[in-house]
Parts: structure tokens; C-alpha cells; sequence
């Protein structure tokens, strides 16, 4: 649990850090950051959950605090939903639609070519 | 940065715990546990929005830690996203699609109902 709490923490920092500079960068009514980051993460999963635990790369130890722990706290479910109600509360559809089927096919997609680079990888 | 580093921590710690209980609780192919973590994030990152930022409840100091650190990391997008793949993978289509299609539907109303409550709230 130490170890969770622990990667949680980085991870929350790691969002919230590249989530401020992304925001400064592309200041927008859109949610891009939250979407990058979430997509990030899904394609860092997907790539962990094949190379670190199908393919028994990363010691016993390590796999919860980096997956559950850093990458679970490094994307986040609720902030994507509040920004996508706030959206559609805007009267603002289109960006809400966007918002969401964006994510997931991006998202779904970054976990399939992170799991294929896991399987590749000849290291 | 520090506060939302130990929310973070807070956050992956609850999402561990409250997972692993709901696993042996519910043992299934389908992967409850997240869908309920993330629907009972969404739903109180929407009564924090509402309440503590919004209506303006929250001390200032308090709101990057609870919404960024704890719930932001008690929801997770990247554990939703492989799951998902995982359930393609292994050819259970309904699954998946019942993964995506409830989260996104029951998430959504849950950051709506915890909206309301937010501003029906008397005290």
C-alpha cells in the first residue's frame, strides 16, 4: 500500500504539472489537456501491462506502484466527466461530444499500440 | 504542489483499497470495481465542483488537493481504457461495449446529480 501511495503521489504531481504547462500553452474552452494526459497514460498502460506484466519485465515489486499506483493517478476518469458536463451545461454539444469520443478512441487506441510496442520490443 | 501530490497519494491509496475490496467482494470477468470507483469520483468531484468551488465552500487552499490530487487520482482513465482493450482482446465485445457504455452514462449523471445536490444543499 506504501508503495501505491506513493506512485499516487507522483502521478497526481506528474498531472497536475503537465496538465498547468499544457493549459499555459494552449489555452483553450476545450479540455485539451486533460485529454492528452489520458491518452498518454493509456498508451504508457497499455505498453506496461505488456512488456512489464505479460511479458515479466518488471519485478513483482514494481508493478502495482506503477501501474495501479503513478499511471492509475496519472489519468483521471472524474475530471473528464466534469469537464464534459460542464460543457454540455454550456450549451457548448459539439465540444462535449468531442471531448468524449476523442478520448476513447484516441484512448483505446494508445492502449492497442502500447501493447503492440510491448510485444515488439526486442529488449 | 505538495498538497496535490498527498492528495494524490490519498487518492491511489482509497482507489487501492476500495479495488481490492469490491475485487473479492464481486469476483467477475467484468470489471466492476473501476466502473464503481470512477462513477463514485465522478459523482463527488460534481458536488466539489458545485459545492466547494462554485458555491465557494471549499477554502481556497483545499481545492487543488481534494479535486486535483484525491478525486482526480482516485479516478482512473488509463486502468478503464485497458480493461477495455483487454475485453476486445479476448473477443467479450458486450463486455467491452457494456464498460464504455455505462461508465460514460452513469459517470455523466453522476457529475450531474452531484451538481445538483451541490447547489440544493442548505447548509
Amino acid at each position: 500500500m506504501a508503495g501505491v501511495a506513493a506512485g499516487g503521489a507522483l502521478g497526481a504531481w506528474a498531472r497536475h504539472g503537465l496538465g498547468s504547462w499544457l493549459t499555459a500553452l494552449l489555452p483553450s474552452t476545450f479540455p485539451l489537456p486533460t485529454l492528452m494526459i489520458n491518452v498518454l497514460g493509456a498508451l504508457l498502460l497499455g505498453f506496461v501491462a505488456g512488456y512489464g506484466i505479460e511479458r515479466g519485465r518488471l519485478p513483482e515489486a514494481w508493478r502495482l506502484p506503477v501501474t495501479v499506483g503513478f499511471i492509475g493517478s496519472f489519468t483521471t476518469f472524474s475530471t473528464w466527466s466534469v469537464d464534459t458536463v460542464l460543457l454540455l451545461d454550456a450549451g457548448r454539444w459539439p465540444l462535449a461530444l468531442a471531448n468524449v469520443g476523442i478520448s476513447l478512441a484516441v484512448g483505446l487506441a494508445a492502449v492497442w499500440v502500447g501493447r503492440r510496442l510491448a510485444f515488439r520490443w526486442r529488449v
